[in-house]
């Protein structure tokens, strides 16, 4: 089995941008972290540019796909359309619980055409999301 | 460790109500199978009651709480009062995935407030929840 | 064939509340009037706690259910759902217009998952009701 | 005593238009059959015309109305400010829940000047809508 | 092949009105124009009066409509209505590019149930739309 | 000096149509009072058909109107453009007040096109409406 | 018979400002044309000030008032307030018609406490007012 | 003169729950010092159950109430309608100052069939809704 | 201890004003009565002028302030930025129960800035909000 | 003549991508097909990148452009205002008809400044928009 | 060269309230800095009165004007409509970044009549302001 | 000190592009006057792709940055996203007044996050921007 997870722009800040609200840890040192508690293959890509997370979709080539939309969760029709165009479960992951945040960030275009949705629970949320596909 | 599982209005009917949303389990066989694979201590409470899920939260004496609140989730201020009111970690669970429904259900009271959401894995959401509570 | 008929919250007050609203008669007497009009068995609930109107709801053995939710109307997701969940006709009745009244009274949120509407006939409207059951 | 049945546009196609949501009788057909279960003397008329169904309402020597207002129901000021302006009792039928369909069905301006609402019933609508008219 | 076009309010009044607007053209002089381009066989039907649209649209026997129902297009629930009822493709065409007008144009009631839409093309579009029902 | 007077739908009701709201004196008898006190030359139409009000506003060979569109007021884009596809002086007669009645009243399609705008003297409205076209 | 006309903020600048709007010609020369056509005593007051508005509303000893509110037209609960709570029939004017300008000069707070409304006829709308005042 | 004191859910928490906004004192320990200020005889009760504040209200034989409907305040039509039902003159008290909280927090169902409300003043609150019912 | 009342716009006229709505006492001769209940000390300002308020707000010298800003109370930012500015306890008071009238008395400008609301209990609400200022 | 055809995201995906919605057809073979009807030279362009699209524009050289900007569409400020700020008509084209789809998608950025649009004909809209430029 | 620099309602506070928000300096030690920077002649004028400003606009005679209208910002049509009447280029200041506070603060009445506006640097925002009034 | 001014999409098109809103100069032109007003060191960079506006973002290495986001100013919560994640301080600049245009442009998501704010005073508001960075 091959997960491909996706970030969208800004995480690749992680561990440095407002640590308050999304802790001190980079992703590639949790990534790590999580390929060692699993036996999944994972796949790992970030962009800033919406295009280019649109350009990894369609070609991905995994089982399933987790994303972290970043800011493109409440602006991207285009993402969501990708979603819904490729035949692939996705889960929605947010490392913040969005639901409490300013108002704008409470719509995610992206939630209705994902399999489900991982809010708030830091790094952590991808390794539940993950879960998610190991049958058992 | 001890967790308490609580379940709001009609999903005392899971397996017999709406299948193709809910699914065909009912809830108290899932639970067994929850319980066979974890180790934590899992309580559950489940009542058609908006004062009666108060209740049991106020006087619960575990250290988390999963809740799906079903349709009190849209409409109560007062579950959500209790739950800003006591000091326990929350994690709020949708066996469906409410932002893919109808208009009334992409808001949740409960959301805000809890620690993080799961939305949308059917049954197999309370064991991504759990396994928030879980250090590792 | 035997039919429920659920009354929700202050609908126990009829006859007294707000006469100029709701007219003189209790819904006692007025029920006698009425089975003394058809040969359907009629059973009567009323309660003004949302959760048991649920579990009457759930537990009923009835052929179909005429409904008046009251103030319950206008809030309760968990009704409406309990509504969609079970697999029984549900007939909706409002002794007032409600159409004429606040804004906030005409939204039913009961009305969608219900087979019909009866609403503004003052107590006849049980009666509007009880005829859709009539086959003719 | 005297009652017209007003029927607004497209009512004229019943039986063909739509029968997953209208039904597949005629009007003519079902007003034979309603005539046929009472005393009450039935006049009918159907137009497409807004203001002919304003001018039906002006001349009426009915003791009492029931209107089916068809899409006008939604956008008509004038047909509800002539049921405000004639001395009339008025019900108003429809055929289909129209609070289960599209949003722009869920206001009617006819129903806050209307005595009572009748809807969802199918045909049997105007049956239940004349028993208002029956003392009884 | 018969095509039917239907021009709604004003649209009589082509090449006087609002010539800035609409342009100087009557629809009469231009629907020649169009019959000499084509072999399908063009009837055309204006009317003020939202009715005698819907009567129109009725009783056509056409292979299917143009239509442009000028001020009913953002009012009319009744001709929205016709237009599901019967069986025929629907096109909908305006003269003047609607989404950049008024606000209260930018809403077709008619666009969700025509077949498609072509706006702003001044005349020219009812040649576009005629152009869809030309097998190619 | 011609004017053209048109009243919509309800007003033939004028003095028998809820007197508290519109007065007890009938448009006819008012009209021979005002014709008495102008030498202006007055016409007058009324209708409850919405189209043939656009038919008669196409028509007139006035130097001027005054119209009073009743519930077409506020719903009707058809007359609106077709005032604004005149080319004549048009003042709006309203003989409430319309901003002190209920919401949907508020709001005048007609407004925006007319010259001006007369609400709330009773039938004195149309007299002072008249006035305007005096030069003086 | 005396009658008041109170003139809000800028309207002082009459004849200078926004003259494509607003005209050539000051309130003060208009007024005397205006007392020399009415045996009508007039007083004039104008304030850029809301509270010396209502000062001016609550001391006056007339028959009547004219107001044209200006700027405050769109927000001064205050002077509704005061229009309410004197005992006297109050016109409101606007030179321009405001309801084909911006969106939030559409809502005035005046009018619903108003006898009625004079918009859009320039300068000439102060004579239409007065007109409602003259008994003939 | 007896009045009863009613409050809503997770008022039993006073004292314990969030003190930042409701402060330290628990409400029994409260009642006892307002008791000991006053000669009019007070009554308490507590529930977290929406219909059991309902049947509260139904069954009270005090000369007025005083309701802190906390969490119901902002959903409850059922015991907005209750009050309107009993004949009994009601004040609403909140704690805190609602109006500067959450914007969910700043419409309450109850305050416009209250005869007044209290909101903002810690527990002493209570005390000025007493006094309210202090002839002098 | 020195406290000082504030009344806004058209308060001058109590005693006068819509007696149904606001009573029939002048709030001298209240004032005088609340005077003698106390033994705090009480100035009195009135004014209808709104920065006449802001200006009476910023030379207080009072241990806190009673404002009843009137109508300004739904328009004024700049009497809450005044309020937000100086370093007093002010308590909101209104005599009549603005939550029950029309929409736009619902919200108040000046609640989120002050410590507590005091509305519908006539004039006596001066004296539940001075009771706030009183240490017992 | 040279027209510039741009079709924006996922747009790549035609032939694949929800065929219920969109048509078995990749863009490729369609191209093909309607070079072979025409004698306009025409030029393709399809991106992912919003940004890419915009170069695109500014860049061209044709005579004219029909666009797809597929999900930018309703999102894209940056791309209207590319249109805006070029000299050339633009031609608005959706395969399927975007008024009949999820809300969000039933407004344009696009439609206002374009020459005109064409929804709802599958792949044969962009041949109805290519008819536009030709002259005849 | 001479400028008019206008502060609203409270400004005279500066220094003393809130300073988190505006700062610890008094706006009058602030201009004398200003002034000693440039050549242009500034003038000052502060008031708490809404028509004061209005005043002070109409009889400015200055080659521009700096305004901070404070709590008038969001509220004032009666400034807005002065600023438009007169000749003047009109510059809009604020002190604090008014976008990144209460709602109500978002929208400006003022900015769409201004210039320009400059908004959220402290009092070195008059500064800037100055700067575009000179020539370079 | 050194500053990065980022442009956004169309920018590139300074001096060509709807000259009646921006001007005829081009940024290239204009920033050569302003580096040889000032002594600071300015860098530029220009991109009509978002995420690349996000790569400069990240990496800059300036000591403050002034920002006009074009079309992304209104739809980017990326671009916001990255301001907050970023140590560096951000003046937005708008060349045209966006207030008084189109009502989707009154909105920028970037206003909150930044220092402050300039709008509408053409190119030379970078100069303003500018001049917040100069201790003075």
């Amino acid at each position: 089995m091959k997960i491909l997870i996706i970030n969208g722009p800004n995480l690749n800040l992680l561990g440095k941008r407002e640590p308050q609200i999304y802790g001190n840890q980079s992703f590639e040192i949790y990534l790590e972290e999580l390929k060692s508690k699993t036996t999944i293959d994972l796949d790992y890509f970030q962009s800033n540019i919406e295009g280019e997370i649109i350009n990894s979709l369609q070609t991905s080539n995994h089982d399933g796909i987790i994303i972290n939309a970043g800011g493109y969760t409440h602006t991207s029709v285009a993402i969501r359309d990708c979603i819904s165009g490729i035949n692939l479960p996705v889960v929605e992951v947010h490392i913040s619980n969005i639901t409490s945040r300013e108002e704008f960030r409470h719509t995610s275009l992206i939630s209705p055409v994902a399999i489900g949705c991982v809010f708030g629970f830091g790094l952590k949320g991808y390794e539940l999301a993950l879960r998610y596909f190991i049958a058992e």
